[in-house]
């Protein structure tokens, strides 16, 4: 297949090719906003959304850019539209948008007029890594290390100066290779992963942390559409570790895999440590809403060995297919 | 004259072609671990303290680096001799090192062993931005947002996700397009600059902050080493925007301009609101240490008529020079 | 006209000879409460909700008090009536009121019985100032000092220690010198501002922070209560710069001016820079809620020349008068 | 004897005269910086200092201020003068300073140019309230409300919006209506008191909190030179309520008491519940360093039976007295 | 009267017998969870919710407990039927749950498997101590020490590691011996009792602390139902000592005594001194909810002599049971 | 052997008879002070300074005490003496006070005066848990939740209530089974181990966090003597996990083992990940200072096997052996 062509500030380059001068500020200074869309059997999910976001992320960065929104939108369909023989025709693709402030001024003087840099680019919605969560859930782990509070950077600022995540995530991997992290905010409230949001059931009430120390997601926001519309309870409120202890059910929310269930919490079972009734209810929420039910689609992308080896455990799923 | 080289993981590169891909991790991440050397006279200043705190850097970020610490050195002043004709024979040189932690797993699977991206450059030592500060004090300014803590983000690892810095900066800019932002944590305490460490003289006695929340720079521990030699009494400790109003001299110091007198603080001037005796003694000091004028070099840069400008007003250099 | 008298502890004294000593404990302590109220066609505004906060004030501060509140509110009346003829017949008033503790004890004996010092005054009610914001909107601003926290001091207590938010607000001149601040927490959370309240409309909801460290102002439950009378769904929140960056409209609201449009904050422009529809629709319900134009009030206060400068630039003010 | 003058913006007015508007930001605001100084002797002591301090505070808090110190200092003398023949021959004076910012703008117009409002006055320099605390410690507590944190209000800034110390210091009086307060910050770390410093004795060591959120008292700092001429190592670092209970000794340090001693903290004893050794070789330093025994003087305006009833219990005094 | 039995691990020990080893991780940990139940009319209130919290405080400290749930709802009612006639027939019972983690091991080697220690005991609900309070109401005392922070250790788990709420409670017996403490957290929000929530009645609305820093109380939730069952409408909210100083009403809510009005807040009177209207409902409603009057309970148990003096008083008590 | 005997209030009890109530403020409020002192050579090590710290504990947990402190002294030599011959000759012991507030008032009266509980015992010095570390270093790890702070409840107070370090050091268990934890407080400053302080060597340097959320150890001082006697610099400064990342050396104090060496801090080597010579050094003082080797006695308490199989390793023990 063809190799796929990144957009680069008006020029489409092969993603072999597709690079930016190491003196961009995006390099130098992680001075970079960003949005990351899916596909649903290739329509890209709520991008009005995923923009509108970025345009606050370029206001708020106060970056000189001038692209009018609209643009912006068609740019966006064209790149998944170059691509779209790059891929398998049942594959999914991420649309990745990371904008620049431009170049970096080596000379001190920030006051210059800078041309942002504007890359845009696809890739596979490769889900193996998550696979086996939807059948047995991920652990979830709090790192001692604390999410960096709004007053410092806004995480509803999507951007890319992600080394405090990047660290916490790493301190969460010694207790499990695979752990994935939930960040405790100063006063040890619940704030978000890495990439994603994070939810938990109790007595059949969907809850969620509020967007103080967390990004407002846009995943987040379809799965508590969903919820309303399933009738499902949901408030955003703060919550404490013990609060997922002693939860029924817990899931992480994310553009690539929607919902990713977490049934450890710090060694401990999240409930009966089993994917819970809502997270399922949730996620076939999430199939009727895109059209593409997720957890086929990723189990669909493991070898046949692994896939039967995850079959050969109970599981929910197994349950349902065993229908 | 040629244009310089940039080394990027054993290629060298002219500058206009140093690119890296827009999937590194340094992009995608912000995961990036950075030093800044400058010459004097061509000889790289400390050198050895910027390589040992890079890998103090690379080792708490947890990169999978493995390239001996001698190498580095070697490589640093290889990048330097092969670019040492590409600037004029009595120009100075920046010396940037940047290695991010390599490709970015656009798949979740984190653990795939990575190659650090290794991209080293040099720049001209331009230092025109801050020649005048020299002569009347540039106007050091605290922004609204607050320094990012310690446990989301030590400053002390001297990273490129620097999204923080960069809007507390342009807040400082809302004050005076040439302010220069002063950082305070979240209790109110001074901690650094984007970029550089801050000082102030009180009754004889030279302040800087401690590095709880701030860099240890390189810059700040030599300016600390002069002042012993000096003689001049010097403490770190807890400074508050009270000090600076009420002190009688103020600085900042950083790797390109060694140390830049403020003399105003919000609005209010520091002292007389002229470039101190102190601070004299210790850009002298500077001098003396490095075999260049720092000072001497800055104003050299500029402009004839800048210059003249700058001369016709009276400041201890107009004084120093019309001796 | 006859000059305006004022009530001190039983006396009616003409404004150029009413004084306490510079021994009284306002002076040397800041120990007043306070409130400010305003007519709306000489009718004082919710006069009893004012009286009310005093005497919450009165009790918290532990004053030794004891006139009942009914004489206060008749005595209030009383000011207003015997001035009622010292300002044009169309002017509204402020009435204000300062209640001290009373004598200080130089001494350090503090248990010695003090006899409170009442102070009622009224003046005019100038909106000069603010004409120009109801229609252009003012410049937001947020200084990096931040809200005394109430465990410190409550400032709910509407008292007369604002020298915190003197300080404040001076800072915020810095960026513009007709910046109105708007105070964070030590938690980067909106507050106040030093004398009234903030709101912003975010798709079509009105939002205003909770009151743990602010002042429940009078004129903001007003503007509740209106929003509420009007169908505009209103919550307290928690909000953060944020969220003011991406707003669609926002406003202060204080006793004189009811409400002050905000156009700018920090340098960015608020929605599309102009008063938005909810704040039109608001003061049209305080005009509706009170019989007074308050725009139309400010507006006739300025001189022909300034006010027919405002009307020759556009805004929805000369959009609505020349409908 | 004839009645004190106060100096009022170059008027001299009988205290009984000695008004200010109603309007003034001093009462309208808490916006009046001040210092307080009294003489030994009649001298006034480091008179100097504290108009220094003045003069910080002043800066500060920007007001348009353009006497010159000199003549601040010489106006200052000129008051004590002035009144020497007001008080008893062998009476001591305060000395207060209290400079407004000026007239109100109730208009919002701040930006109006206004003249600061200058007031000294003297007093008898009156020590019945304290007397007996030097013979028999007094009981320090702390209360639950929290020192205003200097990133609010700087306490190095001497000002009277003081309601935040007024309410906590009633706060203390419910437990004893004696208790001197002893404030925390919100770290839970000991501050000051509503008008002056604290420090404790613990083997040997004189130990008092750091000035960041605390004045750095004129009178802390001349005990701070006692104990350096007298031998006694000190330091200045963060203590918190378990360092009192378990001190040797304790005592505040203020103007017009010089050092009074605390024997109880919260109910408990102060070591052993008397007066500490260490405490009265300070108190002696103190006789040595302004030539007046304070505590003499402070016993000798008791009336006759109160001092006989002090005397009748066993005290250092009694004993020194006896000897 | 029998002398009641204790069980613990198995045993059935008289009371005076109830021993566990001076080794036992209750005693040199204080690593134990626990529950305290009451009988109404000899009926367990929510002995259900009170396990179901037992066995969540179990899970989150990680004890190796198989109990299964059931049989420790059994071994609670049979602790309780066999101590029957150990009380006076209309004498209620308390029982007490606690459960450590077992033995200690002072070798430092933790991972021992440990089996838990467990403890039930009954007592007399003895209200002696209470009675008078829900006549005149109580003084609640805010204590300078601050309550332990969720991150440090949850509240939610109901723990016997209780040193902090000891000492705080005797810091505010400090200000009344008969003072019931209610802490602040670091904010300065109102959080819990030592045993017990606290609720505040404002304008007809119930309001009580979130659990972020609070046990989530059995008594507390069943008030929260009675005003739900009442009409009366209830919020969870953060609260400050401000909200109950201009409070209608307020009171504790614990086991035992199901509401202890609170009418002094730090030495003022809540709303106009006396139990309140609200208050007093919701006493009615518990009993009707457990069909027992507890207010009459209590006063039952009080000698003839002190009931006496307390009925001499007028108070709503005198006044409903004159009719 | 003899079994040991226990001193409970006045009684020697053998340790399988040492029992307390389970209504004994100890097991129901975790209200009890404690210390642990150990013998070297059966000489207890500065018992003084521990039964120093034990009578400032009851002081301020405000028991009622009157034991006098030499009969304190006398009791725990004769508990050591009385216990002489329980133990192998060449074993040493632990000797552990207990001292609780006495029984536990369920009426909720606790103003009844208290008799305190005294319990005291020994133990055999079993250092086999720990002996490993002596060669190889333990792994220091840092868990999310945060220390205590001291306003909650101050860790100088050395009590029983440890709950949270409890659950604290289960968290880094989760890392790693034979993980030492080491807290963190809220401002992410390390603090103290759930029984032991922390040490850091860098450039030659010794340095412990202060002890204002921290125990101040009686281990911890005795280290600090040894190194100011070996002429080792040391200090007591804020320390943050970088400074462990990138010191040379690390370990933990206590009273078992005197020091402990760390050689990994979350998952990274300590300097090259060995045990230290500033350690080293410090750990031949401890023997010099107490005639006891406690390296050689550890290693003397494994097996035969286990011996053999550490010392297969290359150590600095194996290299000082084999010398």
């Amino acid at each position: 297949m063809a190799e796929p062509l990144a957009y680069i500030n008006g020029e489409w380059l092969p993603h072999r090719e597709a690079k930016i001068s190491i003196f961009d500020s995006a390099v130098m200074l992680g001075d970079c906003v960003t949005e990351s869309t899916r596909t649903f059997a290739r329509e890209p999910f709520r991008l009005e959304a995923h923009v509108a976001r970025l345009y606050d992320s370029i206001k708020v960065c106060r970056y000189d850019f001038d692209m009018p929104r609209e643009e912006m939108l068609a740019l966006s369909l064209e790149v998944i539209e170059r691509n779209a023989d790059c891929y398998a025709p049942d594959e999914d693709l991420w649309l990745v948008h990371n904008i620049s402030r431009g170049g970096y001024p080596m000379s001190g003087d920030q006051s210059a007029k800078r041309v942002p840099t504007v890359m845009l680019h696809t890739a596979p919605m490769d889900l193996t890594y998550w696979a086996a969560f939807y059948l047995r859930g991920c652990h979830a782990v709090t790192p001692p290390s604390r999410m960096m509070p709004a007053q410092s950077l806004d995480p509803k600022i999507k951007n890319r100066s992600r080394m405090s995540y990047t660290l916490a995530e790493l301190e969460t991997k010694l207790v499990d290779p695979m752990a994935q992290g939930i960040l405790l905010d100063h006063n040890g409230l619940l704030t978000e992963n890495k990439g994603g949001n994070f939810f938990l059931v109790k007595d059949g009430v969907l809850r969620t942390p509020r967007t103080l120390q967390a990004l407002a997601g846009v995943t987040r926001q379809a799965t508590l559409d969903i919820a309303r519309d399933l009738g499902i309870p949901a408030e955003e409120r703060d919550l404490q570790p013990y609060d997922v202890y002693t939860a029924d059910e817990a899931f992480f929310t994310s553009t690539p895999y929607c919902i990713m269930p977490a049934t450890r919490f710090n060694g401990l079972p999240v409930g009966d440590g089993a994917v819970g009734e809502v997270t399922i209810r949730l996620l076939d929420g999430w199939a009727a809403l895109t059209g593409v039910d997720v957890v086929a689609q990723a189990l669909g992308q493991l070898a046949e060995a692994e896939r039967a080896e995850l079959f050969a455990q109970e599981s929910w799923w197994t349950r349902r297919t065993s229908r």
